[in-house]
């Protein structure tokens, strides 16, 4: 590991991120808001940090494996505190603690909020904040696929960890020519997006930032009341489609600009996706049908509602904490399944569930016949052992950071579903919880700063998918293998 | 897989059933009790299918290590069908969905109990409820160890998928003799602990069901308010203490009846079993300090809940219910965690919680260092690939049935706090959930006949180790694998 390699390449993500700063500045400008200069101080702060570590000399350029992880954690946590200054030095969010969550809230796509006014921020403030959720969703697929390690091989290994999916076989060969080709699909998708909300009569303004919440799979909105709030069933319907389109896997994009439709519609994890979405759909429009008018109102909820949550964008049109048991129970378990791999969405991830299930009755039959061999195959190809044993190591490490963080939030005062829910929500990057508190129509606000802290660290884990943070906490301990780790494991600088 | 030997060696338990009944029939004779015709009635009933499942003729007479699995299952849902005759004939419970779902929680060691006033029960039927915790405890071990696959080698293959501990290894050479090494292991500790408590002056018939739901870690108690009834620290401890012990690997005891005393103490589950003990112990007396009198009590309800909750006894000296979050969120977690693998309790066992960290451990290093091969230990030997796989998969197919579970308890009139430790507490055949309902202070006689269903499937599951259930519940799906997996995996009948 070369500690001056890794500060250097953070230096440069953190340059990169003043000239992000310039949409709001100009935001700013165009509303005439006093607020124009906390995003020229944002700026100027970013450029002097970024250009301090850019500076650093080093004669090694190349980029290991365990480089890319550190510099990919690195950059999110000072991403993060840079993008919190706005909010702080203009006062409109007090606590730091606060802007930070905030501001790490919208960089991972959670959408958790501690505000309880939204409607009081300067329209600058709402840019940057939404904007940070569009620049979240697709900045881990860029930082990543175009630019982290750009030369071939062995980048396999840092993707692996992150999007266990298709993606991996697929995008591998040219990796700088296949993110500018997802930021393509990435900027037509939210194009399309805004012009079909200006067709439902939103504001340009609002189209923009519900589409930065949508795209990035989100859930930051200018409203207390969310999505709710325009009062109309096609604008619910919009985005519900859109929130599914953008929990759907790259890859089948991807295959539909090659032109290759027929084998992008035949993606399982695809199937599989959709196949959750309309049976939970139709399970909570039966459960709920009681609460509404009729079951048109009943299915439109139940749609919206199971499309912002498994694909955790966390927009609501309904406050599902008074939903019966039951679509609670399912809402959860659609948060902790998560969308589609290689999606701009968080959770497990609907590809790790399927290899999770096919292992099973694969590890199952050779339990009860043991001198049998058996493996397991999505889309016509063999799933490796260390694909799987990865998958099931992030299981485990999931499941067991979920419970460790609900033993130190459960120190708050909070109902033990607002502290199981927070940090379901939290970890999937999906938003709002259940509860009076950190419910739908609450906020985070009233948490204690330890328990924001564990939340913030967990929603950073969810989005960079747990591994690299892991790292980051723990490289003294991994240092000692890097000698044979890293004799053929390298990539080049960034250019 | 050969139906005709898997009935055959079915009926042979159901008989051995009969002969147990006779216990709870004396005692009813001994106290002059009504009661004592039920008892015969429902040996006449146990003898009759068991006789007649006995007499089916075959030539057949190997066990195959999926008949194995079958008989298991197969065995433990009629034996608690016959089982809750008593209870049902009787009138002492009316509802057979309800006598049913107590006599599984009574095998399975859970002590979930649909009794409001258990003190209304007569003598002979409290003896009978407790007597089933002990033939639980020990039966799964007697039954697997000892009474099934009688002959050499393939049996491996069983009790890998039981008992995942260090027993493989060293109880495998000579299965019947330590099948009565444990029994005599078993009734000598059960006899010192009936010989402290009378020594605290509780009354014999006390001593013996309270031990007996201490060996079994069933935690089935002849009072309303459990332990707490007795009101004497004394007893508390030794109670307390004695559900420690018995959560203990029975290897480690084996180890000290062979005099090695030394590689006894060293087990790593051990140490990691005390550990979590005392953690959690002091954890959750400075959390409770406020709710009692002073240290001392704290400590001593401390203690005693997290010996009764990790080993899934269940044996109540306090409603933690009302404890803080930290305290029932700690206490959640142990109900999870359980006991030593080979011991009488339930939950994922400690062992298998060891493997878990220590494989992500070794995957992490080798997804951050991956050219480098790492393997892990336990008791300085490495642990099988296989074993793992069949340890992840155990423990995501745990999950799986958990959150399948809650689904369906969901649509009961539980709070959603009532619904997760429902599901939690049968799963792992502990006894009290949390809330009002099922809390220490509950019963369950509220819940719907699904949710009780449910729950004697989830009970079921937990302590039959879930695979041989699913087995019984896909064994069409498995039989065509059946012709090569059975070329060379044989055993020999009961004799």
């Amino acid at each position: 590991m070369n500690i001056k390699v890794v500060l250097k390449n953070t230096g440069k993500i953190i340059l990169l991120e003043s000239l992000l700063l310039i949409a709001p500045l100009i935001v700013a400008l165009i509303y005439k808001e006093d607020t124009w200069m906390y995003f020229i101080e944002s700026i100027i702060i970013s450029i002097c940090i970024g250009g301090i570590l850019n500076s650093i000399h080093t004669k090694e350029s190349r980029i290991y494996t365990k480089d890319g992880f550190l510099i990919v954690s690195l950059t999110w946590i000072l991403v993060s505190i840079l993008g919190a200054l706005p909010f702080y030095l203009s006062g409109e969010i007090p606590s730091f603690v606060d802007a930070l969550f905030e501001t790490v809230s919208g960089f991972t796509t959670t959408g958790s909020t501690i505000l309880a006014n939204v409607e009081g921020l300067s329209k600058g403030m709402l840019f940057w904040r939404s904007f940070t959720h569009w620049i979240g969703g697709i900045g881990i697929l860029v930082f990543l696929l175009a630019f982290l390690p750009q030369s071939k091989g062995q980048n396999i290994y840092l993707m692996r960890a992150e999007v266990p999916g298709p993606v991996v076989t697929k995008f591998v060969s040219k990796v700088n020519m296949n993110a500018r080709i997802l930021c393509l699909i990435y900027i037509s998708l939210s194009m399309f997006q805004v012009g079909f909300l200006l067709l439902g009569n939103m504001p340009l303004f609002d189209s923009i930032v519900i589409t930065f919440g949508t795209a990035g799979t989100g859930g930051f909105s200018i409203t207390n009341t969310s999505i709710a709030a325009y009062n109309s069933p096609y604008i619910e319907y919009v985005v519900g489609i859109f929130m599914i389109i953008f929990g759907i896997n790259f890859n089948v994009f991807y295959l539909i600009y090659l032109g290759n439709i027929k084998e992008a519609l035949k993606s399982e994890e695809l199937k599989c996706y959709l196949g959750i979405i309309t049976f939970f759909t139709i399970i909570i429009t039966l459960n709920i049908i009681p609460s509404y008018l009729n079951i048109g109102q009943a299915f439109r909820n139940a749609f919206f509602q199971v499309g912002s949550i498994i694909t955790t964008t966390g927009f609501i049109t309904a406050d599902f904490s008074l939903w019966p048991n039951l679509s609670k129970v399912l809402l959860v378990l659609l948060m902790l399944i998560g969308a589609c791999a290689g999606s701009t969405g968080g959770g497990i991830k609907v590809y790790r569930i399927m290899v999770l299930f096919k292992n099973s009755i694969r590890s199952l039959k050779s339990i009860f016949s043991p001198r049998s061999v058996y493996s397991i195959k999505i889309d016509d190809e063999y799933i490796e052992k260390e694909t799987v044993d990865a998958i099931q190591t992030y299981f485990f490490i999931y499941m067991a950071i979920l419970i460790f963080s609900i033993i130190i939030v459960s120190a708050d005062y909070l109902d033990l579903i607002g502290v199981f829910t927070s940090v379901v929500t939290c970890l999937s990057n999906v938003g709002p919880g259940l509860g009076s508190i950190v419910g739908p129509v609450g906020n985070f606000s009233s948490l204690s700063v330890l328990s924001k802290l564990t939340l913030i660290l967990d929603m950073l884990a969810g989005r960079l998918e747990i591994f690299p943070l892991i790292l980051l906490f723990t490289s003294m301990k991994f240092r000692k293998y890097n000698v044979n780790s890293n004799i053929d494991v390298e990539c080049q600088e960034i250019e």
